[in-house]
């Protein structure tokens, strides 16, 4: 006789069977996601945060899913439907109205009313009797205890009715939409993670900088300008479009083992000293350099940079020279040599006497990190909403992750770009604790193919979710050989780029007016470098760069597509020296076309392509574009079209492109 | 007056920071990893885990890092040393030897001892002053504790040697091992997550399978054979060197809305019914068909066939024919229908009132579940290991993470494949959650294009981690149109890719003989189905299959590169129905090259590339190969080699690369 299961049918204790296992629906593969969920995504106000995830189920149900967002804080969720892309992917959206934290995640559910209706439908379409289909959907109907739907599951239940009528009632839309209110969620599966979004104000995503020392901005080279003389340059400033005034640090500078001139070791009385060896008898990191002014004429400098249009960004860097106030104030801050003396910064066999490290690390670490977070909260409290953040990559991830989460608790309008010039993933993970820019290797990114490749990885993989790219031309440790030997034409090259490839970009002050100096055959330090000396300038020199760098900032003011990196294309060229991309606002009404030459010696011409079918038109349409940088009228048909791009005239073509509305008709 | 920092140097209490933030190092992206490790990896018993992550922290010190893992229960961790490889990304390996579940995780911190001895290097080669260093070397040294390292220390701080010898010292290679074992880890960085991996036997990766059923084993078309006559039939499938056989449900079937022949409606009495319809008087998934004997002769069969090479594996099919005890004694276990009556199986229109599938949301759940994971239990009593699970995509995932689990807890050489065919992540995600093994897209990809594209998904992207294919030509379900027109060529084709591109793979049987009748234009089902009824066939009939396959399969078992799946790669053709592709071993040791000539009805010829650098050899070099289905011996000069394959002739070769062990001297 065979053994048959009539034998073992007591019930026995369902070991680790708890209800949660009866949720059939599967969540996952969550986006945007970073690292699990370890870290926030970042956007906007006013983005759209678009969530797509995996939802499945076993067997043939219909399944339904919502997207559930919230402001952090925010006991309840909001929740919106998400719709099945295909193979198993589900999408919804949600708007990020207001500064700070917001949450999301994903539920799906099995729809047993749309299942029900799917089944019903069918077996009718195929003509079968499906009386025993109508009374369960009764069922399904009564079970939502509404006296209105109970009336419908009546007339689903009347025999005396026809079949065909009571399957009209059955698959009405506005039953279903009724239905779609009661469903049963009990055992919804929600994904097992809150995910979050960091939402910042518009700046921390478009913008132009422009960078400049303020104590060079008199006319006496022997002298340091004041903030009200340098308030005299702010017009400039604005004029040329820009949106941010980014200053090096305005500190009062060490006296020991100043730098001179050309980072020499030995400083003359009359050398200023580098504003980043930061404090002397005047004061530290809370404090202005007398020699520019009083922290009122600092505040006035602000408030007048705000009526231009301008926004100050200040730097921080978190070092001390010898004379800091902090070093005999809290020595502890600080690390020791066996002799009992501070360790000063060293990149081996290299020395910067002037400089010391703080020792995150200290016995005493807590009431440092508190008061280095205080200077920030002292300069925002003078009206500094933006930080440029140097050498972030020497301290702690999670001093930053700390500081900068707590800094935007309270001012969410605050923005921290950071300076890290290192590796790959040391640079990413700065952005994921929460900078919200970032500087990048732009400056090293020179021919199509390296440019290409780079923008591809910020703007088209998972990284863009959470580093936003702020693209420098040149900084004061930063003047690239393809700028030292390009001329006139490699600046204008670069400005372009920046100026397109990034919603964020910026300059270094002289910039506009070819500085290509270098201390020395290969280096990338500039002669007579602004870091260790005034440097005057004559900004109203004739065939400077600032009219050509005006244009481009209102080009980028009028045209969205410029205002954001996710849009960005790449497009073929059939000359590897001119880059040709595009850029789409996310509304896709506006669409901007970039063909540069990139080799500064020569005359560049080919045929690139325009991603016409992309766009939505056929591939032999007929395209208008302007050059907005000349005003002329180009009547492009089909994708591919001639360019060229000469040193001795223009470096590059920005065009708007008027896509047609309607399909070609092939004229 | 600047406002200065010394005006507000009280100590504030540190908000949030607690020690865990003085953790500098991150330690992420640690691979392999599934779903943020939701889900276990899986390997078999003696394979290496190699594990990687991204290691590094701010600032510039020199950091180590280990792997850590051990036994699931096992309280202490292990551990070995990770190296670091390029670009912040270490890697170490460990390997798993015991069936069961293993744990994995990654710790990272800063060697402050070799942070130290970098330093001193470059110091002292820079000619510097190292009396500081060597001071601090010194206190490094002494804080372990150890009396024999505090006589190095003193020798460290001995002023009267000269710095050179306290160099050479400090720099001692025994030093820097002994210091090793005192690394100060108090705030290392433990990845935040205890990755899982799940080690089976090495069955779960590789072996070859024979489907049949027993019933059709004997002579006579009208009567079900018995196991004793099935028995008979094992020399010749272990002749064919299959390791396993697997046998479609071997339960009493129901009467109730029986089959007939070729799935028609009406059953007469002599037909069987089909097997899936599981369940009638003589009992149900406990149970065997009468007809095939008792359950002691089943337990003959199991032994008799172990004593042939081969295991048995039974199918698991979960639902009930109406005729099945579970119906009468737990009428809680399935859905019903608003006149009481049981729900049969559809899929609208089509109804299948032979089959009651389980209700597994029924109030009655976790005495389902019980229940049918006792049915698993049950048969691994009567020596049963591998389950060949039948459309487990129409029961909850949780379910089988649950039963699979538990049975893996008490039995972990049980091992489960998973017959899915449906949407890509129901099949990944069934995997997931515990799948051995899983059948494939194989039997309908084709062409070089297709079987390119899916393969290298399959071996060469994190899918493998946790699937594993186990591919199949045909199935009593699945007779691809390749093998109803492709005559004889087609199923040599088909045999060898199934064989060299799957570790595991598996026929059904007729497949050697050539079965390739439809039931009709354009359906996969066989004429006359062997799900409906039984089937004699003369297997040594003379030009069958067999020979090849025991060629084919001799070659497995000699050719660790076929025994693993991850060590495959495509290789290009100049014909594209040349699909050229090489395997090798873990070790390396073993090559394997096959050309399939994927189009069955006309010779196709051309050149294909053996990736000869890939192999470590010049790419001008000679190697010789050796078809392993002929014994025929190729010298072949530089990649690109010449082969012509025809239906009259062979359809593939499967060759056995020597590569040359020291470079081509160029002769």
């Amino acid at each position: 006789m065979p053994k048959t299961v009539t034998k073992r049918r007591e019930k026995r204790p369902a070991a680790g069977l708890d209800l949660r296992m009866t949720r059939r629906v599967v969540v996952e593969g969550v986006l945007p996601q970073v690292d699990g969920g370890r870290f926030p995504v970042k956007r906007v106000a006013g983005d759209q945060v678009v969530v797509t995830a995996d939802v499945f189920a076993d067997g043939h149900d219909v399944l339904a899913a919502a997207l559930l967002f919230r402001k952090a804080g925010d006991r309840d969720w909001q929740e919106t439907p998400m719709a099945l892309l295909d193979n198993d992917r589900w999408s919804g959206r949600f708007v990020v109205d207001a500064l700070g934290r917001y949450e999301y995640t994903v539920e799906g559910w099995i729809d047993r009313f749309e299942s029900w209706r799917h089944e019903l439908t069918k077996k009718f379409e195929a003509g079968q009797d499906v009386s025993s289909e109508l009374l369960e959907g009764a069922a399904l109907i009564r079970n939502t205890g509404d006296p209105a739907l109970s009336r419908i599951a009546s007339d689903l239940e009347e025999a005396g009715r026809t079949q065909r009528a009571r399957v009209v009632v059955a698959l009405s839309e506005d039953l279903r939409a009724w239905m779609g209110r009661f469903a049963d969620r009990s055992r919804a599966t929600r994904f097992d993670r809150e995910l979050a979004v960091i939402v910042e104000r518009d700046r921390a995503r478009f913008g132009a900088w422009y960078e400049m020392f303020p104590r060079s901005a008199g006319t006496d080279p022997t002298r340091s300008a004041t903030f009200d003389e340098a308030a005299e340059r702010l017009p400039y400033v604005a004029g040329m479009g820009f949106d941010v005034l980014y200053l090096p640090p305005i500190h009062p500078i060490g006296q020991s083992f100043r730098k001179g001139r050309n980072n020499t070791l030995e400083a003359t009385a009359a050398d200023p000293g580098s504003p980043w060896a930061i404090g002397a008898d005047a004061g530290g990191h809370t404090a202005v350099d007398p020699a520019l002014g009083t922290i009122d004429d600092f505040d006035r400098f602000v408030e007048s940079a705000r009526r231009h249009g301008l926004e100050i960004a200040l730097d921080l860097a978190y070092q001390a020279s010898p004379d800091h106030p902090y070093v005999g104030e809290h020595p502890e801050w600080f690390r020791h040599r066996p002799d009992g003396s501070i360790k000063y910064a060293e990149n081996p066999p290299k020395k910067y006497q002037d400089i010391y490290p703080f020792n995150f690390e200290s016995d005493a670490w807590q009431s440092l990190w508190s008061e280095l977070k205080r200077v920030i909260e002292f300069w925002i409290e003078h009206g500094v909403k933006i930080f440029r953040v140097d050498n972030p990559h020497t301290k702690p991830f999670r001093f930053w992750e700390w500081a900068l989460a707590d800094i935007r608790r309270r001012h969410p309008d605050t923005i921290f770009l950071s300076e890290a010039f290192t590796r790959p993933k040391v640079m990413r993970y700065l952005a994921k604790v929460g900078f919200s820019q970032s500087y990048t290797y732009f400056t090293w990114r020179n021919t199509a193919a390296e440019l290409t490749e780079y923008f591809t990885e910020l703007t088209q993989t998972d990284v863009r979710e959470y580093m936003r790219p702020n693209l420098f031309t040149n900084t004061p440790d930063i003047l690239h050989a393809y700028l030292q030997r390009g001329g006139r034409p490699a600046f204008q090259t670069r400005l372009i780029l920046a100026a397109t490839l990034g919603a964020s970009y910026g300059i270094y002050s002289g910039f506009e007016l070819f500085e290509n100096v270098p201390v020395k055959e290969g280096s990338e330090e500039y002669l007579d470098s602004e870091k260790y000396q005034i440097r005057i300038r004559d900004f109203d020199r004739a065939g400077s760069l600032a009219g050509t760098i005006s244009r481009v900032n209102a080009i980028r003011r009028e045209h969205p597509a410029l205002q954001h990196d996710w849009g960005l294309q790449f497009h073929d060229s059939d000359n590897a020296s001119l880059l040709c991309y595009s850029k789409r606002s996310p509304d896709e009404r506006d669409t901007v076309l970039v063909i540069v030459n990139v080799d500064p010696f020569n005359m560049q011409h080919g045929f690139v392509r325009a991603p016409l079918t992309d766009w939505g038109v056929p591939s032999d349409s007929r395209i208008e574009v302007t050059d907005l940088l000349s005003g002329e009228r180009y009547s492009w048909r089909g994708e591919w079209n001639y360019v060229r791009l000469d040193p001795q005239g223009r470096m590059a073509h920005i065009l708007d492109v008027q896509i047609p509305a309607v399909r070609s008709t092939h004229d």
